[in-house]
């Protein structure tokens, strides 16, 4: 506890080793620095939290640098956190911050992160929101979250953020790709990415299109998602995507208030849900003995002596009685 | 339970509209179809299981019908199980549904469902699974799991696979993807669809020169994964996919015992785990007091009168006690 409180209070001077020490050992699942978060928590809220998410190779890491200017330009701390659920073998995440970093490594008021969520308990929604604790917690104005968009998780991630952008590219059915990925409901912001392509004109329609056919929350909520282009390598475009940003940004502090109010309420609830779960796990595991009545288990249902059923049903009343019995 | 018994042994008798059944209520989370599942599992274990992941838009389900044709020619009866985590107010697995059926529609050895995981507990590798013992209980000798392999848990359900494939096609990054996503570890077997296109003899390079990067498995567990080239659509190179899974199957019925019993382990710990968890979560919810309790939480949390680690530990103490305390 003491060194914790002592790791705390260097974050909260924003400290930049710290925070990466303290990112590094979330990602690594060590609970022990739960305390730790709980004294960050209360120096949260104050941060804008930007999600970017889309298919692997849609050119988001250079469209997030093109941003990470701009705010820098109005004087803005940013902390990005770049989401990579890369196989623990390969070290992925490792050197995509260090190329990452080499782009503002002598701005302070830039502070980069990659996350491979290499941890046993808890999954990318957790790790993440605990790394959002800490950048807020050092004093970030705003945080962006880049996820690889396709899987549940990351659509989780993206969706607990104040603005959240959907990027693509023409062609190749990427407009598809989104509608599958549930991504058109989520999207605050659509970018297509490379639009100096063939095809960038009828990506946009087709944008437009399923937006016409997902408009329920648009007329709920009073927020009409914009469709934009740009080329982020040749930072042509990039001020129409920062000012998209902007106008919902104040749009949830003025008609989107309502808005705000459920995507802070979500973000908070995911994150109790997400450590609930976890410790839960954790205590149910030990509660019914572990490794070895594990192994036992596995065994005898593999030999169809018993089966997944039956025996969770068995050890959930060791754990926790059953209320409806 | 009277009504399970029924729809039980109607699913061990094979009939499809039983099974399409059960599995509609699996996937939309209805928990008192477990006695059902509980009562099938005996009758499983006999199916081979084959995961085909990869980016949306490799041709996918192309593949995968022309895969059931070779099946049906050997004579071999097929489930296909579409996991397509489509955004539950589309209904893009229905549709999905609609159009595969009628390919396969006067063929009643092969059964094909899609499922879009719409319960609320549980998530796609616990449907899945319930799902796989659904058509392993019907007889199916060959069951067939589609998944979009980028988020962790399609690749955790092709993981729990016999053979797991992994699907690209040339360019566009795809080679970087695949290895971003974790997918070089978990596959069996790479196929480039589409291999008619540029750069297919790059891509397939490429996938070699990977696989050389992470030949751990490969080295510990005898067997090397093979790369091969199709054209899904003009059934090109398709026969070399099919003999190239037979050559998996092989390997694991002879040199790859060790493997094989590692597979089965790994597919029975998951289950039983993702059942315990959806469990203890139901439970402690319900302990802890429901919707009022959170609700008052999260409003806590929100105005930083708590934090979500102190506010979860003290829940957590009163459902189940701390076995360290």
């Amino acid at each position: 506890m003491g060194n914790n409180n002592v790791l705390a209070q260097k974050v909260l001077t924003g400290d930049v080793r710290a925070a990466a020490k303290l990112i590094r050992r979330i990602d690594d699942g060590d609970r022990e620095i739960l305390p730790t978060l709980a004294q960050l928590y209360s120096h949260t809220g104050n941060a804008y939290i930007i999600g970017f998410t889309g298919s692997p190779g849609v050119g988001k890491s250079t469209l997030v640098d093109r941003i990470v200017t701009k705010f820098r330009e109005d004087a803005k701390t940013v902390g990005v956190l770049a989401i990579d659920p890369t196989s623990p073998f390969s070290g992925g995440a490792i050197l995509g911050d260090r190329i990452r970093m080499q782009r503002h490594f002598l701005d302070e008021g830039v502070f980069i992160r990659s996350m491979a969520t290499r941890g046993n308990f808890g999954g990318l929604t957790r790790s993440t929101a605990d790394a959002i604790v800490v950048l807020d917690a050092m004093g970030k104005d705003v945080i962006i979250v880049e996820t690889v968009g396709v899987g549940q998780d990351e659509v989780d991630i993206v969706n607990s953020a104040h603005t959240t952008i959907v990027v693509t590219v023409p062609g190749m059915g990427d407009d598809i790709q989104a509608i599958k990925a549930g991504l058109m409901e989520i999207g605050d912001l659509f970018v297509v990415n490379k639009a100096d392509r063939e095809g960038a004109g009828k990506t946009v329609r087709d944008i437009l299109f399923m937006l016409q056919m997902n408009d329920e929350r648009k007329r709920l909520e009073g927020w009409e998602a914009a469709v934009v282009e740009c080329v982020a390598t040749e930072k042509i475009g990039v001020d129409k995507v920062y000012s998209a940003i902007l106008d919902h940004k104040m749009y949830l502090g003025d008609r989107g208030k309502l808005r705000l109010e459920k995507i802070e309420r979500s973000r908070v609830l995911t994150q109790f849900m997400d450590l609930f779960k976890e410790g839960l796990l954790e205590r149910g595991l030990k509660k019914i003995g572990g490794q070895e009545t594990l192994d036992k288990v596995v065994s005898d249902i593999m030999s169809r002596d018993n089966d997944p059923y039956r025996a969770s049903s068995e050890f959930l009343d060791a754990v926790i009685s059953s209320g409806s019995r």
